[in-house]
């Protein structure tokens, strides 16, 4: 088995202030969700995350009891987010299908990962949009029964070329970063076409 | 002020089976949370909204507790979820920047709803891709602490055009009902281009 890769710093990346941190789910991309805790670590594709705050910037992710993702948060208190670009498309769908359990997901899919600079979350940035690194906020109920996990954003980071001074910028130029939105079974849509709505 | 539309039913409209019902946000949408209760009854823009199970569909769905909305849900134990095309970003940002509590929305922007066949929630088909019913399940803590409620969904329909045999379909011919994403402040960015990942 190779060994998982360690990345440099992306030359694009660039810290995003915590205030704009929830809008880089707002428009519901489909999302890699990293864990670690000790030797271990794991990365799982997650399409049902949505911010529920922003000031101070808070989400809600859905994550199986029976993964080993929810394993390793519960462990360190601790996640992260990735929000791929469409050129990862296909390494979203392969690490949303396969349990890292018995296998670091890392090295299988030569991912060269990033760790995080306030949680050491894994993070990714090479045909990525945005990571986020979230503290865990327990709520055992709504995990109990929806398997529903909240999170405090505590740092965050984008990449220049399409969210730059808080705002996205869906241009022709970077569509390689534009997000994925999972429809099921291996079909994305990729979100695109920018508009500006009538401000009355 | 002029009375709200009664919509006759589109003919491109049909039911969707319950099991493939979350499959209808899984991607993210940009949706309109509708409400009735008595004689009253509202319809507000929710960027932040997901499933969090299938079999039973359940979702969440951000709802502020200072908004008409939430009342109105609490009072009807129900509410509903319209998935507008991109055709309806106008509106879509139109209705998710007042309150309903002064005014009705349908009469003010001359929508035309329908009644949900099982819970009586308004719906809206012209332009819009699909709808849901949702029965209110209660969870106060997190209602409280992060304003994210939980629903069942009842029912929903879907435009044959646009979604099938429990299937999405985005194809160019369709653009008109391709979903919405909101990025922030009336920016919008519209899922149109379709793929699909390679399949190991």
């Amino acid at each position: 088995m190779s060994q998982p890769l360690a990345a440099t710093a992306s030359e694009h990346f660039r810290p995003v202030a915590l205030e704009h941190a929830s809008r880089l789910i707002n428009h519901g991309p489909t999302v890699l969700i990293s864990s670690a805790h000790g030797a271990h670590r794991n990365i799982m594709a997650a399409a049902w995350s949505m911010p529920v705050e922003f000031t101070p910037p808070r989400i809600a992710v859905v994550i199986d009891k029976s993964t080993w993702t929810r394993e390793l948060v519960k462990q360190s208190g601790s996640f992260g987010i990735i929000v791929p670009g469409a050129a990862r498309m296909d390494l979203t769908y392969a690490v949303g299908s396969a349990s890292g359990r018995d296998e670091d997901k890392f090295a299988r899919h030569q991912i060269a990962a990033r760790t995080g600079p306030v949680l050491g979350m894994p993070v990714l940035e090479q045909g990525c949009a945005a990571w986020l690194e979230c503290r865990w906020l327990p709520q055992g109920q709504t995990e109990d029964a929806y398997d529903t996990l909240f999170g405090e954003v505590v740092s965050a980071a984008a990449d220049v070329r399409i969210f730059e001074n808080g705002h996205w910028n869906f241009t022709e130029d970077n569509a390689d970063l534009h997000t994925l939105h999972h429809l099921g079974a291996g079909k994305f849509v990729v979100a695109g076409n920018q508009l500006q709505a009538r401000q009355d």
